[in-house]
């Protein structure tokens, strides 16, 4: 354990994400948190911006310079795809970068180029400890010692830990994988959306990104790509639900002929015995994401429907915890060798 | 057009999809309500039950009695599964019988016995007008003076309208047709379940039937099977979501080999073309399930994923009309004679 | 009643009131809906604006002109405060404006310079029939054959309903009237706020325009002193629920000695007997927003706090319907001589 | 400081008052969770009871006895009223009895005849530190080293908290105070009941308890009645309102002739200058029951009403955290010599 606190900067602070990250890190026994910048929100206090940071109240967001970023041990960069790569290509590279966007996140330039439209940015270590990078192997290796992360998307975290482990023991087939994840609206961002109003989105359920255009489909490929060994390719479909946080994610694919459901649910529960994050939940038993409201836990059944050959698996996360900032700090604590659960809650706020 | 008001009772008056048909039969300008009757409610004022319902508030709930439905033109049964059956039996043959419940929707004993346990009750008219039963021929044809109708699932019927154009004009593979569905508590009913309490509901999105166990599934597949004219199975798994009404289905079926997006447009136009409660919606928009709240209509919107071969049609309806009682009284215009939109909305209750 | 359809344009149609005006006057029998004009909004397809509107999704909305409104038997105006006046003046004596605007409210030009802070545009006759204006006297008589119509405020609505009639009876203390009230986020507008973003608004109650300075304090005033025939004072603050309609108002005012729960129950159910879209809930119950969902009805329960020596009403009402556009259109069939009741549901939309 | 971890046990842990004492409890620095117990959820596992409490998702409710509890040195008492008196009669005096029920608050046995109906069990130390019971004094005296301490309920929390600084300082008459307040549903308990189904209560309002019945009254005007020095009354109205959590109590009183804003703002802010879990928001900010969902904080906004005469406080807290449990953590701090604030949130988990 490092004997002095880590100072972490939040580049971003004024958004759903950079905000989430600072509810965690004001928790986090080890860390100071340092400045907290913002682009139109530069100039306000904190207390205006995101009151339910009472400890934070008095602080003031900066300007977004990487001068005042490089002084700190660790920067949480919360900003729109596309913004950060510039930005962490000035910051000295003992610094930590943590990237909650997408810029450092796709292996491939060409899927990149495809669903983002600009040039890659390159590819830092991804930031999901608990993924399957093979039969046995998983991403934490990489994250261990790490100056660069490329935190996970939202829907992928859920989705890639749900299937992987079926992947990751050869009992599923790579084609006609199948996602339908329903999102809290704090996933849109805090952009002023006539479709995101209070008014619009209480009561309703939509989907959007339909037909396979949603960007985060190819991180999706990717990290059960790497769990299989052989291409996958899905059909993700989300939707917006009327809550403001969390993520269920259902989640199917054809099962190799012969594979039982004890096998499957061998595979899921060996790949996460032991990941403090990562619950596999009794048979019969299923999420719900209001269980891990403000958690840094995914949550997932499954079951095997034998009728049509397919696994179900059901995932459930806090989008801005899991999903976005409690990641980062996850990684936050394996970059610098703390323990990994480190100021990361297990507990969920319900009812 | 008949030239006397017709008579209408409720049976099960005191749940939601009861209470559902008295909002729509008190607006209807041919019909009148007749007896409301219930189980463990008879004796209650209807103003205490469904208080919304405010011209019919001074009805009391009558005893449940072959004798008292059979005075009426038309029944409406919005009984538990199970219940209907033996109650029908006893009503005249030339009363309409339009039951709310599965007990007549499937033609296939089997299925009934592996999904519902029980004996298989006979097989009524499937009360989906717009449903295509074949390349050109629809359901409609069957209800037009019918005197027994089963009225479908609330699943089934944005499922079945949403993929049935496809396989109707052969442009979809029959197998590994997924289907994911979020719906409102009030699908779930009127029940005292710890599940539904608002404390449990509200902020959280959660899985039930998981693994092709819902009961609605054969339902899905006997409509999909007649309309592709070659046996169809499914994948589907319900959602609860945090809304009191609304269905929003997300359902993907694999294109034959070669089928263009201009294709599938078409087919789904056509087949709607002239329908007054199913709508096709512009490429780029998706229909929301607040847009239909109370409504009789059915929205969807369609593309396809050329990456991974599948067509994805996200189908929007208030559960408990297009879903129950807008169905049964549908319905009951075609049964007797009236024109098909008489006393149902086309207009959602939004925002 | 009259032998030809009644042309209704509304201006502002691309709001909320504007849509629901749009929604009861689609559905209306004697009515035919004409022109709808927006501001920003005009070229756009109703059906983008207001997708729930399905029989009106291919009208465009155009440009407010007076040219054009003039053109109608009646034009709704649903614009924001201090646009309505202009554009009424240019408008035919013999078209009839109702005016869901506070332009013409209120009658006392310091009160509207102290709350609106621009000049007083005159005052119409105030669009609630059921308000008592005085012991036995209500403000319907100056609704009938009217051209010019102030339709009420959302929020004095059910407030003044709720306490006009002990004022009206003498029931009431004219001071220390305080009310709280919870509206939906409708009421607020589709503008673009951060603070009504379904992620902000969701799950969360705040209160705003604290200390009396809501606009439509001297409203209620003006209401209540007219039924109770000297001034009367209130303090009102209100508040902002998750759900997108719906207003609850406590309301509670302190009761002259030796009144009585039989007294002030009497002088409610009297008020209101006669009145079909005013209800006084039996004793012990209490109404629900729900219950009143899209429909043109105020449901009010109310109780003696003998302790206190207060009586406590608690009215609800949708905010949309009887709280702004069903007003306009329950004045509009008054003014042209219509029952007073068509077109107007009185049926809620619940659960 | 204690050397040794504190053994803490909660009775009546199924609910979600007891949920919530587990969800801080197992987060405590210096807490170790003891036994957990229930009456008809006994033998069940809190994984299944509590699925958001993942580090005690193996733990099983035991029967409540007073044998086990007594091994403690601490419980929270979670139960129904009239049921912790006969069980804290059974536990030893050394052993510190956190009781959230209302047995022992009320120091009136009449009030407590009048409103529970029972004979009065009579009173503990009341656990709400931040109460002026004097011009200076605070309840805070009386907590430190307790063994016995009575919880306050949920609603006189906040509203205690938001009006005693202006009767503390002689600034507010003591008649005609009146209160709204609305709930989140959790606070009318985990009982299946109709009308707290989703169904119901989403998109809903609704009042309860109207005419000055509801208990936590007399506890109100015990508080203020402290803090002023002088008999206060007080009418007060609950509503239950869309959401799991949360209170936002609306609060008046008249204020004293002479009395300026100004002089208010200042009782207020020096009232609660040092305390850590009461803020006074800055002029013109209120408070939103999203920002302290699952805080310890107590957050409210006060503007005087020149007009009428009032000033009006609105109060937000989360009514299971700082409204129950956490209160009584804060209690147990206190009563062990601990820091106060140890184990508590003093940030909300927003949006």
């Amino acid at each position: 354990m490092v004997c002095q606190v880590i100072r972490v900067a939040v580049a971003g602070a004024s958004g759903y994400a950079g905000g989430e990250a600072l509810r965690l890190l004001a928790g986090h026994p080890e860390v100071e948190v340092g400045a907290v910048t913002a682009a139109s929100s530069a100039g306000a206090r904190l207390g205006y911006v995101h009151p339910h940071l009472l400890p934070l109240a008095d602080r003031v967001l900066a300007e977004t310079t990487p001068e005042l970023l490089a002084e700190h041990d660790a920067v949480v960069l919360a900003l729109p795809h596309g913004a950060s790569a510039a930005l962490a290509a000035q910051l000295p590279a003992d610094v930590l970068v943590l990237d909650c966007g997408a810029d450092h996140r796709l292996a491939d330039p060409v899927a990149w180029k495809t669903f983002y439209g600009s040039e890659h940015a390159g590819t830092w270590p991804y930031g999901m400890p608990e993924l399957l990078t093979g039969a046995t192997s998983k991403q934490r290796d990489a994250l261990v010692g790490a100056r660069r992360v490329a935190v996970p998307g939202c829907y992928p975290t859920g989705i890639s830990l749900a299937l992987a482990p079926g992947f990751a023991a050869g009992l599923l087939e790579p084609a006609d994988v199948v996602v339908v994840a329903a999102s809290g609206t704090s996933g849109a961002g805090k952009g002023l959306k006539a479709n995101l109003l209070g008014s619009e989105v209480m009561g309703s359920m939509s989907p959007y990104g339909v037909g396979g255009v949603h960007r985060h489909t190819p991180e999706v490929e990717q990290n059960l790509t790497g769990a299989a060994g052989e291409p996958v390719t899905v059909s993700f479909t989300p939707t917006l639900a009327p809550m403001p946080r969390g993520i269920l994610a259902t989640c199917t694919a054809r099962v190799r002929a012969g594979v039982t459901a004890a096998q499957l649910r061998d595979a899921w529960q060996q790949a996460y015995a032991d990941e403090p994050f990562v619950v596999v939940l009794p048979e019969g038993s299923w999420p719900r994401t209001s269980d891990v409201l403000g958690s840094n836990v995914v949550e997932m059944g499954l079951a095997l429907d034998e009728r049509v050959g397919r696994v179900v698996v059901v995932a459930a996360e806090d989008n801005l915890t899991k999903g976005t900032a409690g990641a980062a700090v996850q990684c936050l604590n394996l970059a610098f060798g703390l323990p990994e659960t480190l100021g990361l809650p297990r507990t969920g706020v319900a009812p």
